[in-house]
């Protein structure tokens, strides 16, 4: 374990209602775990000078450095920046290099800088100004009892400069922690219960120092090895040893060993292929699309979906042949094959993909709920597959997206 | 304020590392506040049972309510279970109902029973045992010193599914004699405050009783009225009544006088109207089909979309000419128009609609960054609507895919 340990406290009303999902809090420890520094606990209150300290009270025995994050803004609901300076023992004093930072930026965006906007120039004595270039809030670093405490704006990318420009050099030169080594085996095709069993002695053997996580997601299962320890190159053989051991062991079920997306493991595959990719879409509605269009850069293969959720836009679009509808019904091997082809002649792309299925109780009897047919191909080579999904409408479709993004990714690897 | 408070305890390792963003704590705090009991605190640990325990001691003297999330798991890692029995002096017992649903679980997936998930039916002989239908870990509920104490799996379909299957019901049975009733207005158009300040008085003259919320989310402002009162039948007409006299007041805003999704708004009037839709996406990638196509029913109504992320697609399978592109840019009022009317045509709908733009920078510097055109024709008429987006590529996705939907529920509703 190191002995670098932080806290977070994430500071904002619209937190506590459930309005914004606290993104800042994960990626800051992201970040510090990269670094070494573990974070012990999260905490997340109200813009309210008690409850902010409060948590200081509480947060800092039980760790060396505290991020906080919020409650800097200009307007009057900002409590956090006076409680510092008092709870820290210092006075607000203008500092003059925010003030020609703050009166720069409002030049820049052209709004006039009233008396009021003076404020945001005001910074306890007791700190350490850490320069926010993206914004007017400045960054503040307090130091008490041997402890670090860094109060950041709210706004994600402010925060995010702020910890890449200032925070994260400074910590990195204060503390000297035990390394942390991370790897993941992502899998596909089975569940957390089945990778558990089979893997089993394994995971007993693992030496103190080096922990297996485990993380489902749907259809799929990420196993995360974190190591800690002093030899920075030794524990990232000791930790790639167990990834190579435990991924060799269940071999068939690995899609990648690195901490990736299907979206980006895709995106990647075939940019650096220089292949293009184009698909077809009943029941998955647009959402492979989606999800691929989510990872800048998907222009560069990414040629476009034809999301047909009726019949006529598979024949005429497509051309998918309306005897091979009649003859096979829409959701069949047959109607997923011509799609694929289909995706990849109109979209003129190198790899085509189709899929079709029922993922909800419907009119249509004739085929079981949650049925899917998916096909993909080269234009020489098709492969088809059956999905036999169990869950309600919106979780049958993600599985239906995630396993659709497997498939394709198998058979541009030839592991089909 | 409420006099119920609660606190939200979320345990996880990747929460603390960073490698999940904790979506269920916004969640279930959104719910809480709903329901009109205030969270004071969120909290994030590790899988530790010590760190559980710190947690449960320092934050139940706070509320009456506390709800904690994951930890429930099948695997080794998962310390929760264990901890609680501990911590509310009980010892663990398998529980029938909970086997019975687990074994049918793993029946109906063919997957094989392990010794390993006979465990996941062991529950503690203190707790309150609620059903999990969508999954293997049962919820349970702890009462002790008057508090109540809910953990639930971390899986987010799982909690939601228990949150209002099991939690919400019995925190309303227990905390609220009063019957409670809520009516919802759904804006879209303007900002909180912009709302705030044309209903000011009308807040203002609200009873005691009827209390007003407002929710904002990208592009639209959800208010919600609560009621609280023993008459159940009195207090509908009264809420009822503040709802359109709210509505009223800012009516070219409303979009909606029930607690409804924009997706779901749309399929109920295309439904009713028994016209069809058909779209061309560009920059948004599918996720407006993908976010139709979520509803049951949504074939009703949608043909279908040509995701078109290449102009070759835009020109050849939804006819946008060449010269349109080459002399207004690929991002602009007229192919946002002609791809409306393309989509329309090779899907044969009665109405359509086409998105194009810039949601995050590269190459292409002769639009800013965030520039979106959008269009909706019935054939005889097109609406073009231009966006200018400032957040990042999947924010921007996010609003885009809102707005579009927002645009078309006015057109089809004679208010553009």
């Amino acid at each position: 374990m190191s002995e670098v340990k932080a806290v977070i406290i994430t500071i904002g009303d619209e937190l506590l209602s459930g309005r914004t999902v606290d993104t800042n809090a994960a990626w800051i420890a992201a970040q510090l775990n990269r670094q070494g520094i573990e974070v012990l606990r999260r905490v997340t209150v109200g813009d309210n000078a008690e409850a902010i300290r409060a948590a200081l009270d509480e947060e800092l025995p039980r760790a060396s450095v505290c991020l906080l994050t919020g409650g800097l803004g200009p307007t009057a609901d900002d409590v956090t920046k006076p409680l510092l300076c008092a709870y820290f023992g210092g006075r607000m004093v203008v500092n003059e290099d925010v003030l020609a930072h703050v009166a720069a930026l409002f030049r820049k965006r052209n709004r006039p800088f009233l008396d009021s906007n003076r404020r945001q120039a005001e910074v306890p004595d007791v700190c350490t100004v850490l320069h926010n270039s993206l914004g007017t809030a400045p960054g503040m670093w307090f130091e008490q009892d041997g402890k670090v405490i860094v109060s950041m704006p709210g706004v994600p990318y402010e925060m995010m400069g702020l910890m890449e420009d200032e925070v994260l050099p400074r910590l990195r030169q204060r503390y000297f922690s035990d390394v942390i080594v991370q790897r993941c085996i992502i899998t596909a095709g089975e569940g957390e219960s089945f990778i558990a069993e089979r893997i089993k002695d394994l995971e007993a053997a693992l030496p103190q120092h080096i922990h297996l996580a485990y993380l489902p997601q749907p259809g799929m299962v990420h196993l995360w090895l974190t190591g800690k320890g002093q030899d920075e190159r030794q524990l990232i053989r000791e930790v790639e040893l167990y990834q190579r051991e435990i991924a060799g062991r269940i071999e068939e079920l690995v899609i990648a060993l690195e901490d990736i997306t299907l979206e980006q493991l895709l995106g990647k595959a075939f940019i650096s292929m220089g292949k293009t990719l184009g698909l077809a879409e009943s029941c998955t509605g647009g959402m492979i699309a989606h999800k691929l269009t989510e990872v800048m850069g998907a222009a560069g293969y990414f040629q476009g979906s034809i999301v047909c959720y009726q019949e006529h836009v598979k024949e005429r679009v497509l051309g998918v042949r309306h005897e091979t509808i009649a003859r096979h019904h829409v959701v069949s091997e047959a109607v997923a094959e011509e799609m694929a082809a289909g995706a990849r002649q109109v979209l003129r792309s190198d790899y085509g993909f189709g899929i079709t299925g029922l993922l909800s109780p419907g009119d249509d009897e004739s085929v079981p709920v949650g049925t899917v047919y998916m096909a993909v191909t080269d234009g020489q080579r098709t492969v088809v597959r059956r999905l036999q999904l169990q869950y309600d409408r919106i979780r049958n479709k993600e599985i239906a997206t995630r396993m659709a993004m497997v498939l394709i990714w198998k058979f541009i690897h030839g592991k089909l």
